[in-house]
């Protein structure tokens, strides 16, 4: 096995092989397969938070805040840093994340910034891999953090057993952001800047937006999956302040809610399911997406079809309806 | 036939018929299916004109000046304006769309404005069945614009023929934006805001990036695919002014120029080839993962799988390979 030093290390602790490994994650499915085929078995310990919130919310100080009291309980913490739309904020969200890291022990914190550089089999899959990788690494909380940017950040909450999404004061359009996609996977809502004008009102306008939202119909399945058949769990709501750490005991007392919650109503093996089973399609789109790209490359009956959909006489539809009865899929 | 009636008027060139046609593909994947079958023989006669540069370049005006040209030499233009990160932005990109829809009559100009709202079938897949209906309804020209954000965006500009990116002088960031992921399908740079100071060295810096793109190893095929074979269309640059129109006779020619090239040099059928086979996987990516939702959701074999995955016995890349050995599709 091309990567048993790596992985020997890296369930020693070693900081170094987790970053080697993630690193051969990222660039080569191939290599996540192999991997996580190994380490499997040794994730499943930590707890996974998702934070989210638009830029200007104070994101980096609020993981900050919240990962040293983590560290001070005694708690080995991963911060994985997303950033969907790095080509367009010129990673951003990035630069602050390493002025983050001279903030921590590297015994402690282990923080790693993944960006959408067009990732093997989608981001969403890579950074599930990475989480395993801390997880086997011993990290007892592991924080995913991303800007709020639809589909993709949904997908990636979905290995969040929290979700935390931070609202300002003041800032008018977070709500508005909020409804779009972040909905569906909230679990807490924290109103950070508490000590600004306005956040009473955030608070409230976040509670409005509660009443709407139990007449609202999603028309995705993942919030029902997550909570199928189990009362709902109703969204907490928290006001912060990152720089003087004020009522970060109640957040966390909202978070040890939450994860009780999960246990005893026994959401968490629903969770757990809609995880793997997220895992899964991710993985299952790679693998198929290839051989379907390697089949229209390579294959002359679908040349064939491609050279009659530039004359017109056939469409891309038929087409792909064509491939999967070739594939044997059509029942 | 459902849609007969709105084809027919469609055709007829029913401004109101292309709008509702529009929203049927964008919620209904069924709907698209049959729609586009029955247009199909009527596309391919539209020219299509990808452009993009980051929040502050000026899109807006850039796209209401061109289309102002292209009217006044008779034609009728289709405006499609794309964000992927409606969420986040809250809808910034759309607002200035409607205020843009006041400065052109419905005969001549026909705009529409699409978010990443979870599109059934990912919004690249829905861009281009919008793409088809607008060529369908005897646009001759049609401009897809979107904000700068990596894959997504690449995978919609597969479908123009000519794409422009837009940069402004002095803001710093942009240039290193467009290295992610739009170097590989730019075919022209205007440098916007020409009489702002710094113009000529924003045209400098492109130069220069060109220069290094020449030594740049892509891992993307999608350039390979388009230009298979063919010695490389270097990007053309030119400076304008969105607001005076100075310079956009520099600017028509340009795209000209790039419309001959792609005929005369034969890269237009690996435009055509590449553009059906990217439709074709987008449509297949969406109706296998469908499929594989299913069964994930169904068959007792692998609702069997995914508990032993709870229980660490089997990882996810595992039941993927299972999966796909079940699908008859390991070979």
């Amino acid at each position: 096995m091309a990567y048993s030093n790596f992985i020997s290390q890296l369930l020693k602790g070693n900081p170094r092989a987790a970053a080697r490994l993630i690193t051969f994650v990222e660039n080569d499915i191939v290599a996540s397969e192999e991997i996580i085929n190994s380490i499997y078995e040794h994730t499943g310990n930590a707890y996974i938070i998702g934070i989210t919130g638009a830029p200007g919310t104070g994101k980096s100080t609020f993981i900050s805040t919240l990962t040293k009291i983590f560290v001070d309980q005694g708690k080995k913490v991963g911060i994985i840093c997303v950033d969907p739309t790095s080509p367009l904020t010129g990673g951003a969200l990035l630069g602050d994340r390493i002025r983050m890291k001279q903030n921590f022990s590297l015994n402690n914190v282990f923080i790693r910034s993944m960006a959408n550089r067009g990732q093997l089999g989608g981001l969403a899959r890579a950074t599930e891999d990475v989480i395993k990788i801390l997880d086997a690494y011993g990290c007892d909380i592991i924080i995913v953090e991303t800007v709020g940017v639809g589909q993709s950040e949904v997908d990636i909450f979905k290995s969040a057993q929290t979700v935390i999404v931070l609202l300002v004061p003041g800032l008018g359009d977070d709500i508005q952001a909020v409804k779009a996609g972040i909905m569906e996977v909230v679990d807490l809502f924290a109103v950070n800047k508490m000590d600004f004008p306005g956040a009473d009102k955030k608070v409230a306008e976040i509670k409005q937006m509660l009443e709407f939202r139990k007449n609202y119909k999603y028309d995705s399945k993942d919030l029902s999956e997550k909570y199928a058949k189990i009362e709902l769990w109703t969204p907490e709501i928290t006001k912060v302040n990152s720089k003087t750490g004020e009522n970060f005991d109640e957040l966390l007392e909202l978070i040890k809610k939450h994860e009780l919650f999960l246990k005893e109503s026994g959401v968490i093996s629903n969770y757990m399911k809609n995880r793997i089973t997220n895992e899964t399609i991710q993985i299952l789109k790679h693998k198929l997406t290839k051989k379907v790209e390697q089949l229209l490359n390579s294959d002359k009956e679908i040349r064939k079809y491609i050279d009659q959909a530039i004359q017109k006489s056939l469409d891309p539809y038929s087409i792909a309806n064509l491939i999967i009865k070739m594939l044997g899929l059509e029942k």
